[in-house]
Parts: structure tokens; sequence; C-alpha cells
């Protein structure tokens, strides 16, 4: 209230701290470097700590930063491109596929995806637990959900459950002619499993990936993935990804 | 302190209040309804405030709810499916296309898009501005960096800059045979021009897309476009989208 503002201030201070905190970040400091503490950083700056806080949690957001427990607040490396949609269609658990089975159960899906299975409301279908690491790091993981109908051949003896189930029930999908797929990417927050096989605390930003898979007219297998959107670039096309990283607040100096 | 805990806890309690509300929304509350105040809903469950926020965010992650000023927070409608990527590739601009060119300058590209450019890290490229309308609301604001290679007929005499600059420099892409294009989405923050058209604060979360448009056997152009996380849904794929609004945790009731 002490002082007069002559211009009007599009932004918010958080906003301008973030330009100001992002560009020493670029000149200051290397991947990995933990930075100073919140009240070193707030004085410095000459910033109230919540504002700090508000900068701090933007850059996290962009994959600028890292906050882990008991470590601190380190610089973030480039976020890895994860393949995600090819122009190759494939099922999962084909050749080459780098997401590791480790259960399967028989439960009873969402209802959205009761809905596009089209197995009602109430029917069970096999759910296949997956995960996916690149480069020794967890990055996502998956619930595949597969009606009866889509591997009328699995037999009661493989496995009941298991990650052992989970390769029996991918096997026999391998059967079905995959005639396409579609994907939806959407932002979600971590459900305490994920967050817990993914090392993230429970509620943190993820990017959500459903896939339908087509075979025989109707949709056979449903897949809803959960990428770390901290660390993760999804990329789809042929080439396997856009090497970039992205900052469009970042300018060639 | 005053009570005993019996049993391990593994899920921080704004989760837990997560669900429970999850549950409330589903069961209560419509469309569009606006939620009571803070205080009653803290009062209510029998919460903090700062446990309430930090549930009611999560909620906004997942597209749940959506805060606004001056109205409070309302039960946000499912998320609308915009296609993002298809089989069919095509030039910004192509007919079908819904976007809206607004404005075209000569600028820098940031360093990650003029490396993929090979424009050098000083070279100015038409930077096409167009956003995004589906549904009468804006959804995506892009920015489409198109080096001079790309539109050497591009003429001097056409409008120097503004929209109809833009739409110049978009029917001169058309020329070139497009080859392929590659995408990626990643989680980012609003900045305060796109916040602004987009009718988010700065820093609100977004999913960044960049495609990159491949043309005589180089990347002809480059698009960043951002779009609004709390409404969107971005699909990929032949059939233009996976009719699912997706939530992991509801199950079939």
């Amino acid at each position: 209230m002490g002082t007069t503002q002559l211009e009007p201030v599009p932004e918010p201070k958080y906003w301008h701290l973030k330009t100001v905190l992002t560009e020493a970040l670029d000149s200051e400091f290397s991947v990995g470097e933990i930075l100073p503490n919140e009240r070193d950083l707030a004085a410095r700056f000459g910033v109230a700590r919540a504002t700090l806080r508000q900068a701090l949690e933007q850059l996290e957001l962009e994959g600028r930063l890292q906050r882990r427990r008991g470590v601190g607040t380190t610089v973030a490396p480039p976020r890895m491109g994860v393949a995600v949609g090819s122009e190759q269609h494939t099922w999962p658990g084909a050749a080459g596929d780098d997401w590791q089975p480790t259960d399967c159960t028989l439960a009873v899906p969402p209802a959205a995806v009761a809905d596009l299975l089209e197995t009602g409301r109430d029917g069970q279908v096999h759910t296949v637990r997956r995960f996916r690491m690149t480069h020794g790091q967890p990055v996502a993981a998956e619930l595949l959900y597969v009606p009866d109908s889509s591997v009328p051949a699995l037999s009661a003896i493989d496995a009941p459950s298991g990650a052992a189930r989970a390769r029996a029930v991918l096997r026999e999908l391998q059967r079905l002619a995959l005639e396409g797929q579609d994907q939806a990417v959407e932002l979600g927050s971590a459900g305490a499993e994920d967050a817990r096989e993914l090392d993230r605390l429970p509620g943190a930003p993820v990017l959500l990936v459903t896939t339908r898979f087509h075979a025989e007219g109707r949709t056979a297998a449903v897949s809803v993935a959960t990428y770390r959107a901290d660390t993760c670039r999804l990329t789809f096309g042929a080439s396997g990804g856009v090497e970039i990283h992205h900052d469009p607040q970042r300018h060639a100096s």
C-alpha cells in the first residue's frame, strides 16, 4: 500500500519470479544440483516464501525442477521422450515392447471401460497390471482390460493370477488380428498405487493415456496407462519422437 | 494426538478426502453446480481448510472441478475430446482445420525450435499465431514456426503482418509436399499471453503439443500448441477419439 504502481502489472508476481528463476537455472545451475533452501531463495529474490513456492511449483510443472523427499529441490534433467503411439500398431506384449507384466486379476473395470468393452457394468474382465521402465526408471503404470471374449482359448490351467497369468493373457491376445487403435491423452493425478510404483506422492500430476484396441469389429481391449508427467514427454509418430526439450518461454540468447 | 491409530494409514488425508468428495460429486451434484464454500465443506467433512484445498486441487487436476474467478468452484462437464493427431497428415490451415490464424510476425524462435529448423540461433522465422475454438470455447493457442525456405514464393507484397499475413504463409506452405509428421505431448504451465487467450490464470497446467512437419527431407515447420488441460482430452488415431471420460478410481457401482 505504501508504493504507487505507475503501470498496470499484467502478470502475477510469482510468474515474473518464475521467469527470473528460469534464467538463473539456465545460467548458474547444472542438472542434478540442489537449490538453496526456500528461505535463502526468497531472500535473494526479495519475495515472500508463498510467492517463491508458487514459482517453484510452476517450474516443477514445466519439468525444470524436481522436488524429492529427503533431498530437496534439484534441477531436473531434460524430459525423456517415451514412444506412446506409433504408426505400426501392435498388441501389448508384442516383441520389442518395454512393458513388464506384474499381475493379473479378474475384476470389474471402471464403468467407462466397461461401456467401451460392452461387458456390462458388473462383468469381470482380465485386468493385467504392467509397468514400464525407461533408462532404469519407472515411467508408467498400466491397467490393461481384456474381456474373456478376446482370449477365448485362455485356459483355466494357466496360473490363476500373478505375472505368469498376465503373460498368458498377453500371449492369447496376440492371436487376434489387430485392426487398429486410437488413443487419448489427458491430465490426471496419481492414485495411491500408481504413485507408489512411480515413486511419486499420491495426487502428483500424471499424463493418462487411454488406448482402445480394435479387433473383430469391436473394442477388444482397453489400456489405461499413467505416465509420470515430470519426467516424460510422450511421443507419437513414425520417427519415434520429436527430439526437443520444449520450453516456449525460453528464447535463444 | 488424542486418538490412537490402530492401522497404518498409507494414504495422505487429502487423498482419502478426494475419494469421498468424488463420491459426493457423483451422487449429489450435477454439472455446472456451484460447490458450497470452503469453510462449509471443511466443516461437513471434518477436515482442515488446508486439507480440503489440497483435495480440491486434485479434483481440478482430474477435470472434475473448475475454479473460476467470481463464480467459485463448479462441477466440471466431461472433458472434450479434441483431435490432435490423425493418420491422415495435413498441413496447418488445410481444409477442415478448425484453427483461426490471428497474427504473423518475423521473430527468432526458441532455441530448441531453431535447432529443429536448422535456422541458426539468431535466424528469424515466420511465426504464425493461431487459436482453436471447439464448441465455442477457446481450447488451444499455437505458435507455428515457418522458415523462409519453406515458403520461398511468399511475396513481400502480401500483408506485412496480422491475420492476412498468417493466411498467406499458410497458403504458401500448402505448396510443399508433406512427407510426415511427429508429435510430442508434455505437461507445461500457461504463459501470460496463452493464459489470457485461453481464459486461464498464468501458470495453470496445460498440455503442450509439439508437432514437427517433414517435407523435402527436412523439418519444414514446427508447431507448439498449448491446450487447456482442464477441459481437453487430446485424441490420436483414425477414429478421431476415444469416447471415454476417464477416471481410473471410479468403478461401476
